[in-house]
């Protein structure tokens, strides 16, 4: 995981993420009752810390909606959780707006179809290793790490690296 | 993914899913309770969808029982859904006459002996990769993907291609 | 899985199973309220009801107690189940005498050390693929399958085969 | 999995193990309403019987709290639990003081930044396979398994057979 620095990563003060198949593996689990279960991954929530820590935004832009969801991002966090997102690239203005940065200042992070208008209008955008292969063509990253497997720690670790941030995180770990 | 046109497919007007092993891995999951869990696929879900918005019917014909499922169909919008299906060839017919469609128009996808009655009487017949080596050998196509990860989506990809619908389907992505 | 017929396995009667490693991938997986979920495989279900059509007899024996096993086991119509059997190489004459068979018509899959007295007591062993280095040095058959994604379903077939009932058991699937 | 006897595991008197990421695969799973479930393995639960049984103390020592995880250590008979430990280090002198070891007698195995300082402080420290590489680099031994995949039972094996009790602690089992 000796990455180079990707440009453009240095000027991002947000990082979007969506949830099905990029905080999780993809899998919709149902339960009889009708309840949903999900799964996360703890790499994924420390680097998700580590960003907020360096003062960087994160945001969650999901198409579904899920309590679980909400759980985890409690548990992080992360304030900025927008759910049943039908057109993910026209909510993102208002989510901007909200977070008070520039669509230039975001990265996200898509694993299938509907992630790809909003890949196309952030500044950075990152595809995971098992992303539909139309977003790993047209990703600024495409991570090594699939959904739910680190892929967003992998790019949690490459912003702060980018931004020069990583040395300073380490610190209170060594 | 660059998959060849499959002949034959271009005729589709109904895709028919087997349940475990097909848009689940396999995983039987029992709660203390008795209560059952279901694990389902993102990815299969939007192919799902993208087949259902181009005016294919899509179909669930499962041998066991499952309130798991109900909840995933419903929410997926999947109107035709047989369970508890002993024979599933012999329903065949009574499946078809309710979505209006010839046994000629079904595709149908199956991963273990019980599917491979039905597999013959079809138009096209599927077999995830993890299917039984003897549905391998008897599918008009093996996915690349395993049963519960992706098998489905590639496989209404392939149909989508195979009708001349998938630039259509792409456009609003893009 | 063009699996040669092993020698010894013509004479099984009844097939006994471990449970946690076998049936299923080794997951003991405990929810908040203390109640446990388990994971089967819907290919090893049909392999044991094949089994039982042909008139063989399955036996579960494990370690541990679970509601959700005695699900899956009624499921299936396994009736001999020994739960929470501390050593199950003592267990063994208790539990041929119920199923009316010897040792020497038994056959056990097993994957870990707890499992290596029995393993040597039965006609016929099976180490499961992941199982410890020591049972798979030791037992008749190692299968190519994992413990939960197919090892049992695996043995099902090698047995119906050895036994010269594999075609009839076919002949209703095709 | 014929590993190499390592030098300083024979020494050790107390294993401490992290939990998400080691003791499972780090899956944080979370229910709509609010409960988590944990996945643990059999196998790692048979090793860390076998330690206990031969006389070596078993410690958790986790950043997170979860009931699921208490179960499961009742469960195998682990009496040290410290959950909810926000700097693993500093917890270290006092957990040892309960356990009445010192530091160069515990051996601790972690897979993510915030187990470094406590695997510097430890008279042996195990990085999981799939740790984060700075861990691995740091570690006296790395498993060959990923964590909730038996890195665990490896370590547990290890420990033994530097110990020279792998032979007795097998003998039950022959």
């Amino acid at each position: 995981m000796m990455m180079a620095i990707h440009k453009g990563l240095e000027h991002i003060e947000v990082l979007l993420l969506d949830v099905d198949g990029v905080l999780t593996d993809g899998s919709i689990i149902y339960n009889d009752n009708a309840s949903e279960t999900k799964v996360f991954n703890s790499k994924d929530g420390l680097g998700i810390r580590l960003l907020l820590d360096a003062g960087i935004q994160v945001g969650i832009i999901s198409g579904r909606r899920s309590n679980a969801l909400k759980h985890r991002c409690q548990n992080l966090g992360i304030v900025h959780v927008f759910e049943a997102v039908s057109n993910k690239a026209d909510e993102l203005n208002n989510i901007l707006k909200q977070i008070k940065k520039t669509a230039e200042q975001a990265a996200f992070i898509g694993d299938d179809l509907p992630d790809l208008k909003l890949m196309k209008k952030v500044g950075f955008s990152v595809a995971v290793a098992n992303a539909h292969e139309i977003l790993r063509e047209q990703a600024d990253m495409v991570t090594s790490a699939k959904g739910g497997e680190g892929a967003v720690r992998e790019t949690c670790e490459a912003i702060l690296k980018a931004k020069g941030l990583w040395e300073k995180t380490l610190e209170r770990f060594l």
